[in-house]
């Protein structure tokens, strides 16, 4: 079954991908996660980009900061979708560098961007596109939303 | 066989949101284009939004300006994965307010946002998406990746 | 009598909000608060924009951060003046999301945007649309004005 | 009958204000238009603000670009409720200046601020105000957002 | 003799503004300080404007945050040079609305804005304008000039 | 009698600085303009900086754009107030570098800064300067600003 | 002897880049030209980072727009010092982006930024760092330093 | 042989340079450290930008924060290549003031920009710079490179 490959740039970007990571074993989706640097590994990165779609993995969720090139490099690589979450690192200037450079890619190479420190969502877009040709996953995604939904009310009750 | 739905909050957005048609024809993907206002009909977006995934739609390319909340809103009613375009229109200020309105989504509901104006790539992620799991799709796009290659080849050749 | 109508769309909205309420009960003006999330709850958001004037709400305060399309979402559903609050949340980008998606609304469906966390400020907003056509709700509001002056003369006062 | 008083730094602010005199014409409200410029003419500013709510001025939209004081001055003077219009004037950095000089206001005097250059919107927010209060001009109101929405429906099938 | 007018918008910002009065009691200059609030004492504003120059104030010092209009309206109504401190305010979005809202005055009002939080510069600004013409406190100015560089010298010995 | 120094980096900065030129030459104020540029010609600006108190000059303005050194180092080197002039230069990014490198100086030396392009109110804040020692030429600032209500009168005239 | 290698993402980047190319060849320094593509030819990239250095280059020049890749990556893969232009390209947000995701590099791996579109610049600082341990080459760059010294004196002298 | 000079704007500045002085003492490159103020010490800066390249320095490493001109001012007066480090200080604005103030010189005059508090990659790249033409330190920064490598493969392993 098909795999969603979760890299970052740095093992200080863990505590915020995470969040990709759990809410990916709680739709019940397997992952595969790696330390993947642009800038210091770049021969592992091109392994990777090259390599992930002839392995079982195929939504990609690539997380990194500041000058953030992981997402749109692996997107150069791979013909898989490339999900990038921006990362506000400690190098960063209030998270502005991270997101534009993993949102402003050039035309002909998308990287599906989330939220500044957005990994749960990133999570759950792997499982929506996983679920836009498996009516399973679909039914999880589904699921998952009536949750939100009940969590509001429940929060909304309590408020009285 | 899947579709992609393409809306747009105006049709002052459609020379934008037009990059995105016209790829996914290039890539022989079906698509369906409506103009759906998140502030002007709210009534038409919900039925779109809960729908959607009834009819044989995969995947759901939003493109809107401004305070733009289309692809937000459409992302949380459908379980389709939706892809955000911020649109630089004539009342946005210089597109921030385009971008930020769709890419800072809350935990639970994620927009795959792409660049500024950039429905081009929104169309290229909508094929990536369906072909996570056809290697059909897949196919058409790793030879649109080495097009993409041949041409920037020629044009250093046509430098010297 | 008239109410005003006090929405968030999250629980976490609450100590920024509170100033709202309580102005508003400094005032002597009724209030209704509820949690309504536009990306979470998008069915109840819907029932609330459509029904609020039919009750005997007035005014809308709507507060939300990050991607905040609660305010413009209920502006767009419902015929009353509607207050947008930007909070700056935990996933905003020091505010400015919240700002840009609140107040840069398309031509025809209008917020009336207060400051990043203005919630007293939307309370005291409310409190004079109801006392444009309502003599003693505007004598409250000019006698408020006059305390806020008082404090200044005091606090110069205390200077010396 | 209530009438919206509508000001403006300068003349050069008339091409942009002029959406919001002729949408109220539009919704059969009356209005009264004049120039009134916080720094160079700040008497007249003074008795405007102090005089307002006192002639049959229910509502005032305040318009101005750059270091725009003229709307919050006015709300420090009057009891009413102040719109704020940021004008993206020639002297303004891309519109910053004015939508933060009017929407930042302190706690206790609020500006109920549109988009920049949003003077239409200030004038649906004005009629909104009035309606909230006035059943037929409600109507009105509601019959202008079903206009918009057809317009939209109308557009959306031209696009076949 | 020649008194520089040291006002704020609030108490709260009497922690920034006091590195001015520091350095003008340093520099021996008398001050007169007073809180004006452009939004919650407008009289007293407009009185402090109309009047300094009729007592012995040659240079004024105003201190404000947020939609910081102090500075520009003491500018409007008064002949003398105003100097403006942009205060970091905790209702400010980073300084930004602080720094625009009293740097961006339109043409024919100016104010002499320092940097964020830069009291102490107004201070030596303030002093420097009243040594324009006075050679004595031009004497001061290049008295204290020569102490900053000292301070540097001696801190650049310490570092080997 | 004392003149005000204007200096700026460029020839191409001359179209927004004669704004200043003109304005002092209405206002009877000798002025004395040269070409100094911070990067291309710094012993020519060390002279300036050392030398103009030591002429008959009392107020110096100076414009730059981009990454403006200019006012800032003028600053460093003289004991006179220095009014800078942020220049939306060809190579500036919207005029925001140009802005804060004039305006952000730190502790010890400050430049008064105004508005980006606006070297009319650098020139009107010279006026300012010498008058606030100079009735004289404080009641021309009275005049000039008496003439800018009436401009106001006159075109809120012109508006019925 | 050492050359300068000049690259950039696009053909489209050449009008810009062309300054490098000029000033190097007025500073009679050798260059080789090419396009390389950190988003559509990932594997020349690759070939160019790896080898720069083996052949005659000793400083590389990439220019690129947007989410700007290219100087980052070559400094990933190089041994050389790389100088990064960002280029304001057509869908970039006011060059925002080119200017963070150029300079914002992680530590461990610089890339020597200058202004945006700044590749004049560019080819300066090669030339200097050439220089640094050449002193012919930085014969030629006192020489370049003295010329524009005598502009910024005749265009002084054309003043007046 | 070679020494690389460092000097910063003030001994605050000491804690980010320090990683510069580190890196360079890691790498086995002699340096000159020094504290030199564009504002408060401009006839020290005069003499180190004159006089530095007739010493044995070959590269300066420049380090300030706020309206940062230390860098660009050495630049003016050093035919050596020069480094810019951002500095966050504490009177900047998120240290785009700073950011900006280095690297937005004009033409003529570089300055070789690195990241915010980025002064570990000035000191890589002065090595670099350096290495550009000995074959010795290049060697260096290939086994420095190697080593950022090997700990990223250290911390990919530590994952599982």
């Amino acid at each position: 079954m098909s795999k969603v490959g979760i890299i970052m740039g740095s093992k200080s970007d863990l505590p915020v991908m995470q969040d990709a990571i759990d809410i990916l074993k709680q739709l019940n989706i397997e992952t595969e996660v790696d330390i993947v640097s642009a800038h210091r590994t770049p021969n592992k990165m091109f392994d990777y980009g090259n390599n992930a779609h002839l392995r079982d993995i195929s939504v990609i969720i690539a997380g990194a900061g500041g000058a953030a090139h992981l997402p749109g490099m692996i997107a150069s690589l791979s013909p898989l979708p490339v999900i990038g979450v921006p990362v506000k690192s400690s190098n960063s200037i209030d998270g502005w560098d991270s997101v534009l450079s993993i949102l402003q890619m050039p035309g002909g190479v998308p990287v599906a961007t989330v939220a500044l420190n957005g990994a749960k969502n990133a999570g759950i877009l792997a499982a929506q596109i996983l679920g836009s040709t498996n009516s399973q996953i679909r039914k999880r995604i589904i699921a998952f939303k009536e949750e939100l939904k009940q969590k509001v009310h429940d929060s909304a009750k309590s408020l009285n």
